[in-house]
C-alpha cells in the first residue's frame, strides 16, 4: 500500500529493514528539527537466508517478523505518514519479498517500501548531512551494507553524484569467507572482486573530486573501533591501520578468533569481507583517511518524512525534473493535472479513492504522461511507463514508480487489465484502474490542447460506471470530442467500466 | 541482411514497396546530383492483403513477387550498396513479413529494409526538398500512402518535425468503403477518424508554422487532377475544391462510376478514403491550399544513398545527437571505438566478418553502448538497448536498430544467446556473437577509462576461439585487468566463446 501524509505530527518513526541488520529511530520532530527519542538495532542478517533461487527462506522471514514483532511495540497508534518503513538489497533481492512484506504490514501497521539503491544512497546523504556540521567542503560517503554498498558525493544538504554497487559484508562472506577461515587468497579475491565493482564508478567518483570522505555504516565504524582497540588512532580509519589489522586478521587465521575490543561476537562472521571492501574502496579512491558518522539510512529516511510535511517534498522536484528532461510540454501537463484532480474530487468517495494517496498518484501521473513522447511517437505511453519504472527517480519508493509507471502504461490505447489487477490485495487494481480512468478522461477533455475553451463538466461515479455531463447542446456541437469519447467508451468496455457521457 | 557500401558507384536504384503501389526508380549519379533514368510502379495493394491477424495472404505476397520479378531486369548486375530497397506500413504492420523479405531478396539479390514512420518522413521530405525549388520560408509536406501518411514540416533541406500516423488510403477504404458505396455518413466516419488521429499532432505542427503545403502522394496528384478536370483550377488543391469534390462523389454513389479525366481505373476505389484524410488534414491545419510535388520516398532514398557516399552520412550525425542527448562520455567511447575496430582488423578474416557492414556496425554499437546510463546504473545495458530499439534513428532501418540494440545490450553481463540467433539466416548470429565478443573487449580492454597507458596487444580468432596476448609480464602487473578477463572468459563460455588471455 502506498504511504499516506498527515500534515501535522510531533512524533515520527523511521525503520531501516537493512540487509544486516534492522533498525528503528523514532524521534520527535520541531520545527523542523529531529530529536531522536529511541533508537534499536537487531542483527537479524536477512541476506544470508537468500538462497540460490533468490528465495528468502521461511526461517529468516520469521527472524524478521520477530524482530518487528519488537519494533511494533513502540509505533502503536501512531497515524499513517509519521511511519516510514523501507527495504533496502535483501528485499531489492529476493523474489518472495511480497510473502515478507505482506506480513511485515499486519505487524506493524504502516506500509512497508523496498527502495532502489541510489534512493538509499539519497537517504543516507541525507541522514549524514544533517548530522555532520554543515561545512562547504565536498564530502565523499561510503556505507558498506550487507548486501550493497552506496556512494555518494554531495555538498551541503545536496547530493551530485549517488551510486549504489552489489557487494557488501553478509554477501562477500558467503561467497569467500563460509567457513570462517582467513587466508591471503580468500581476502585477495574478495578484495579483487570490490575493485572489480567499484571500478564502474570510480572514474566518475574520481573527476567531481570531494575535501573528506565519511564512512557511515556499521562496518566502518566497527573496524574504526578495531584500529583504535589496537592503538592505531580513535576511531577513525586510516591506510596503514587497515594493512596493519589485515596482517593481523591473517595471524589470527579464523573469525571465532577475533576478539578486538567493541566489537561485538555477531559482528566478527562478517569482519573480514567488510575489510576486504574498505581496503578496494581506499585503494580504488586513493583514500588516506576516512571518518565515521552515526547518522544514516534512517535519519535520513526521518529528514526525508519531514521534508514531506513541510512543501519541500523531493517527490515533486524529481518530477519537474523529468519533465524538463524529457521536454514534456508543461501547459499540457498543468491543464490535464487541474482537470484530473478536479474530476478526482467529484468521484473520489463514490470510488472510495478518498484516503489521501490516490489523488497525490494521479496528480504525478498527469505531470509525467506524456515523457515518452521524447524517445518516438510510436506507442510513447509504453516508452513513458519504461522511463518511469526504470529510472532513479529521488524519493519514490519502488512500489510508487511501477503505479505511476502502470498509470502511464494505461494512459491511452488499451488499459492491460492483468498488471493492473497484480497490484496489491484484493482492491487496490480495482481503484487504480479507475484513477486511470479518470487520467484519460483529463487526457482526452484537453486533447485539443487548449486550442478551444472548454465547458465545465460533472462527473458522477457509481460502482463500474462513470457519467460525464456536459452542458446542453455542447457535445452536438463538438462532434470531435464526441467521436473521441465514443471511442473511449469502447477501450472502457474491456475494463468493465460504462462510460456514459452526454 | 544489412547493406554494404560501394565506394564509386554512378548507376544507382531505390525500390518503394509501398502499402498501395511499389515504385522503382533507376538513376545516374553525377556531382552529387541525380538524372532519373528510369521509372517503374505497379499498383499491388499489399496493405489490402493483410487479414485481421495482420498475415500477409499468400496471395498479395505472390502479386508483389511477381512485380518485383520484372523490376529486377533493371537491377541486374548492379553492385551491392548500390540499390536500396525500402518496405514501409504494409511490412511494418504484417507479421510474416520475413517470409516476404527472405523471398524478395531471393528475387532482387539486394537486402530489403522495413523502416519506420519518421524514417519515412525524413527520407520523403529529402525527395521533397530535392525536387522543389530550393526556398527559404518553411514547408509543410504531407503523403498520404496506403497504410500511413506521413507529415513533414522542414526548411531548405532539413526536416523540422518529422510524424507519421496509422491512417491510408487504403486501409481506410477497407474499413468504410469495403463495397464501394459512398454515402455522407460513411465519408463522415472516415473524416471523423481521421481528425481524431491527426489531433495528436497538430498542436506540434501549429506550433511550428509553415509558409507553403505541398502533397507528395498518388492520393493528392488524384485529386488535383480531378479538380483540374472539373475545371476547378490546374493540378493544386484549394478548400473549396475538396467541398465540390465531395459533393459530386456523394452524388455518384458508387466508385465504379468515378470517371474524372486522369484518374486510372485502379485508384478509383481509394479515391474516396484519400478524399476524407485530405479533407481532414486542410480541416485540422487550417489549410487554404496544397501544391502536389512529384518527387518523394524514393528520390529520398536516391539521395540518402549518395549522401552515404559523399561523407554525409546521416547515420552518423543521427548517433553523434544520440550520444549528446544521454550524456555519452565521448573520450571513452572514442577510445572503445578505437580499440574495437583495432580488434576487428586482426580478427575479421578468421571470423569472416570481412564483408564491409559489420566492421561499420561494431563502430556504431562503440559509440553508444553507454547511452543507457542516463537513465540509471543498474542493468544500463538493457535500458540502453531499449532506447535503441525505440527511438526514431533518422538513417537507419528497423534492423539496423535491432542488431545495434542487441549489441548494446550484450554489451556486459550475460550474452543473450537466443536472440542473438533469431537474427537472420543461418551464420548471422554466430557473426553477431562475434562482433560483440570484440565489442565487450574493448570495453573491458578500456574499463580504467584512461586514467592507465594500455600496452599493444595482439589478438587471433580461429573458430570458437579468441587469444589475446598481452607484452609480457603485463598482465601479472596488472592484476585487476587480469581478473576482469578472467571474469568474462566465464561468461564468453556460455556462448561457446574460448577466451584465451596471456
Amino acid at each position: 500500500m502506498p504511504h499516506s501524509q498527515v500534515t501535522n505530527l510531533s512524533l515520527i518513526a523511521a525503520i531501516d529493514l537493512g540487509s544486516n541488520s534492522f533498525h528503528m529511530v523514532v524521534a520527535k520532530a520541531q520545527n523542523g528539527e529531529i530529536r531522536i527519542l529511541e533508537r534499536l538495532g537487531e542483527k537479524v542478517q536477512l541476506a544470508a537466508g537468500i538462497d540460490e533461487e533468490r528465495q528468502l527462506s521461511e526461517e529468516s522471514i520469521q527472524r524478521g517478523l520477530d524482530c518487528l514483532k519488537r519494533f511494533a511495540q513502540l509505533i502503536i497508534g501512531m497515524p499513517l505518514g509519521a511511519v516510514r518503513i523501507v527495504g533496502t538489497n535483501a528485499l531489492r533481492e529476493a523474489r518472495n519479498r511480497a510473502e515478507f512484506i505482506r506480513r511485515a504490514e499486519e505487524i506493524l501497521g504502516h506500509p512497508v517500501e523496498v527502495i532502489s539503491g541510489r534512493e538509499e544512497a539519497r537517504l543516507i546523504y541525507l541522514g549524514v548531512s544533517h548530522t555532520l556540521a554543515d561545512t562547504p567542503g565536498k564530502r565523499l560517503v561510503a556505507d558498506i551494507g550487507g548486501g550493497s554498498t552506496e556512494f555518494i558525493i554531495g555538498q551541503r544538504f545536496e547530493p551530485l553524484l549517488r551510486e549504489s554497487l552489489q557487494m557488501g559484508c553478509v554477501s562477500y562472506t558467503q561467497r569467500y569467507f563460509r567457513d570462517g577461515k582467513i587466508t591471503p587468497a580468500r581476502y585477495a579475491q574478495a578484495y579483487t572482486a570490490a575493485r572489480l565493482e567499484i571500478m564502474s564508478i570510480e572514474y566518475a567518483l574520481h573527476r567531481l573530486t570531494w575535501d573528506e570522505a565519511i564512512g557511515s555504516s556499521g562496518t566502518i565504524r566497527a573496524i574504526g573501533l578495531a584500529l583504535k582497540a589496537g592503538g592505531q588512532g580513535s576511531g577513525e580509519v586510516n591506510a596503514e591501520g587497515l594493512a596493519w589489522l589485515k596482517r593481523k586478521l591473517f595471524k589470527l587465521g579464523d573469525v571465532e578468533k577475533i576478539d578486538f575490543e567493541g566489537i561485538k561476537p555477531d559482528r566478527r562472521a562478517i569482519f573480514p569481507a567488510g575489510l576486504a571492501i574498505l581496503e578496494a574502496i581506499f585503494d580504488a579512491l586513493d583514500l588516506q583517511r576516512m571518518d565515521h558518522c552515526e547518522g544514516a539510512l534512517r535519519e535520513g529516511v526521518l529528514y526525508d518524512l519531514l521534508g514531506r510535511h513541510h512543501h519541500e517534498d523531493v517527490r515533486e522536484r524529481t518530477l519537474s525534473s523529468l519533465m524538463e528532461r524529457y521536454h514534456v510540454d508543461l501547459e499540457q501537463a498543468a491543464r490535464v493535472e487541474r482537470k484530473a484532480l478536479h474530476a478526482f474530487d467529484q468521484v473520489a468517495e463514490a470510488w472510495e479513492l478518498d484516503d489521501g494517496v490516490w489523488r497525490e498518484l494521479l496528480g504525478w501521473a498527469a505531470k509525467v504522461h506524456e515523457v515518452g513522447l521524447d524517445i518516438a511517437h510510436y506507442q510513447y505511453h509504453k516508452h513513458g511507463a519504461y522511463l518511469i519504472e526504470h529510472s532513479d527517480l529521488a524519493g519514490f519508493s519502488r512500489e510508487d514508480q511501477l503505479m505511476l509507471a502502470l498509470l502511464v502504461r494505461g494512459h491511452r490505447r488499451n488499459i492491460p487489465k492483468d498488471r493492473f489487477a497484480e497490484f496489491g490485495d484484493d482492491d487496490e487494481g480495482t481503484k487504480l484502474i479507475r484513477l486511470c480512468v479518470l487520467l484519460r478522461f483529463a487526457i482526452l477533455f484537453h486533447h485539443i490542447r487548449g486550442t478551444q475553451e472548454m465547458p465545465q463538466v460533472t462527473l458522477r461515479a457509481d460502482g463500474d460506471s462513470l457519467d460525464v455531463v456536459f452542458p446542453k447542446d455542447w457535445l452536438e456541437q463538438n462532434q470531435l470530442t464526441q467521436a473521441d469519447f465514443a471511442q473511449e467508451a469502447e477501450w472502457l468496455t474491456r475494463v468493465s467500466i460504462v462510460l456514459n457521457v452526454r
